[in-house]
C-alpha cells in the first residue's frame, strides 16, 4: 500500500456526539489515527475504524497532558507513518484550538491538510439554553474572549467589552470569575445579566442564570466547574429562567 | 393521526451540504413541512422527506421576500396544521438570524420547539481559508458583529472595534465595505490586513486577501458580491496568499 500522509482537522462540537457535522463524522471514517482532547466526546471514537489509533493527548486550560509541540511532532510522525490522521478537538478548531499551529507544522513537512470546522460552544451551548448572542434592540454584536492566554490570565480586550452594549462570552474563564465579575461590578454593572453553562449540550449539562451581584453565590451553590461557557449581557434576561430566578434573590432586589 | 405541532430551528451551516451536522440532518429527516431561506444550500432539501412542503421564505440583508412577522405566523400555522416544522437557516439561527423571535412566538402559541446550532459562517469560512479567528501572539478574541442592523446601519459596536487588536468579523457588510475601510483608514491602519470571503464553503468560493489599503480594488477586480464574510485583523496575514499579494500592490510598499 503507498501511504497518503494527510492530516485532517476536525471540530468535534460542543460535546453532544450528533453535533459533529456529516463531512466531519466521514473523515473521521476513514481515519487510520485519531488523536482527540479531553473535551471531546469520547463516543466519537466508535465513528473511526475499528482498527485505527486512538490517542489522547489530552488538553484542558491550565493542565496540558501534552505540549503543544508534541502534538505537533505526534500528527506529523503519525501521518507519515500510518497514512490519515484525524485530529479531533472540541468545538471548531479554530477558536482557542491552536488548530493553525498544527496545520503551519504539517505544512513544514509538505503533509496535506484539510480542515472541518465544528459548531462552536462560544456560539452553541447559550443558543441550547435559549440565549441568543445577538437579538435586535439588546445586542448587534457579540465578542468572544478567551479566560486563558498563553500567560494564564484573561485576555485584556475584556477590559474594553465591559465598556460596550456587545454580548460577552468567555471561554476557559471558570477560574475566573471573580476578577470577572469585580470588573463588571467596577463599572456599575452589578444587574448586568449573566449566565454560566457547564458540560453544555450533554447529559451532564448545568447552568446558572442571573446577575453579577447574585452569579458568585449561584455558582458555589451549583458547584459549576470549568469547562463551562460564560455569557454576559441583556441578551441572558431571554432565558426563561431568568425573571424567576432573579426575583429569588432580595439583596439584588433591595439595591 | 393525532397531531404533534413542534417547530425545530435548524441552522444549516455555511453551504457546504455535509457541514450540516447529524442531528440537524435527523430532524430534517423528519419534517413535515421545511422554511428555508436564501442563504440555505437548497440540495440540503433532499433530506427532508419527499412528501414535506417545502416553503422558500428567502431572506436576505436588506431583500426580505417576508416580513419576519410573516414568517413568525407562517411557521406558527404550519406546525398547527402539518405538525413538525423544521425552520432551516444559513450559518447558525442565533447569529443574526432572528431565531429568537420565531421561538418566542411559537411558545406564545404554546408550541414546542428544539434549537440545533448549526455551524456559523462567522468562523468557518474564515478557517476554511485557512484563517483562524485566534492565534496566540496575534489575536486572543473576536468580536462578531453586522453590518446591516434593523435600520439598515452598521453596529456602532465597530466604532470601538476599529481601537483594539481583537479580529472582527463583519457579516452582512460588503455593501457597506467602503464605510468600514475608511474607519479603519482614519485610525491609521491602512496596512491592516483583510479577507473578504463570498459564497465560502461552496464550489462558487470566492476570496481577496489584502490590506484597507488595497481592499477595495480587489474587490472590484474580483467582483465580489454579497453574501460574503469580512474579516479584519493581524490573523489575515496567516493566508497564505497574504505576502505575494501584497506584494504585488505598490501603491502600498510605496507607503
Amino acid at each position: 500500500m503507498v501511504l497518503d500522509p494527510k492530516i485532517t482537522l476536525i471540530g468535534a462540537g460542543p460535546g453532544d456526539v450528533e453535533l459533529i457535522s456529516i463531512k466531519g463524522a466521514k473523515a473521521l471514517a476513514k481515519a487510520e489515527v485519531v488523536l482527540y482532547d479531553a473535551l471531546v466526546n469520547e463516543a466519537l471514537l466508535e465513528m473511526a475504524p475499528e482498527h485505527s489509533i486512538k490517542i489522547f493527548v489530552g488538553k484542558r486550560a491550565g493542565q496540558h497532558s501534552l505540549k503543544q509541540s508534541e502534538i505537533n511532532q505526534l500528527l506529523v510522525d503519525a501521518a507519515l507513518r500510518y497514512g490519515h490522521v484525524v485530529r479531533l478537538k472540541g468545538g471548531d478548531s479554530f477558536v482557542f484550538g491552536r488548530g493553525y499551529e498544527e496545520l503551519d507544522y504539517a505544512h513544514s513537512y509538505n503533509i496535506k491538510t484539510e480542515v472541518i470546522p465544528g459548531i462552536s460552544s462560544s456560539i452553541a451551548v447559550p443558543a441550547l439554553q435559549g440565549i441568543p448572542l445577538t437579538h435586535r434592540g439588546l445586542s448587534d454584536s457579540f465578542w468572544v474572549i478567551t479566560g486563558t492566554k498563553a500567560n494564564g490570565e484573561i485576555s485584556s480586550d475584556l477590559d474594553v467589552a465591559v465598556k460596550t452594549k456587545t454580548t460577552v462570552v468567555i471561554l476557559m474563564g471558570v477560574n475566573k470569575i471573580e476578577k470577572i465579575v469585580k470588573k463588571y461590578q467596577s463599572e456599575g454593572l452589578g444587574r448586568l445579566p449573566i449566565a454560566i453553562i457547564q458540560n453544555g449540550s450533554t447529559p451532564k449539562e448545568k447552568a446558572v442564570i442571573g446577575v453579577m451581584n447574585t452569579i458568585l453565590e449561584q455558582i458555589e451553590e451549583e458547584k459549576i466547574v470549568a469547562p463551562a461557557v460564560i455569557v454576559i449581557g441583556e441578551v441572558v434576561s431571554l432565558h426563561p429562567k431568568f425573571q424567576p430566578i432573579l426575583a429569588s434573590y432580595e439583596f439584588v432586589d433591595a439595591e
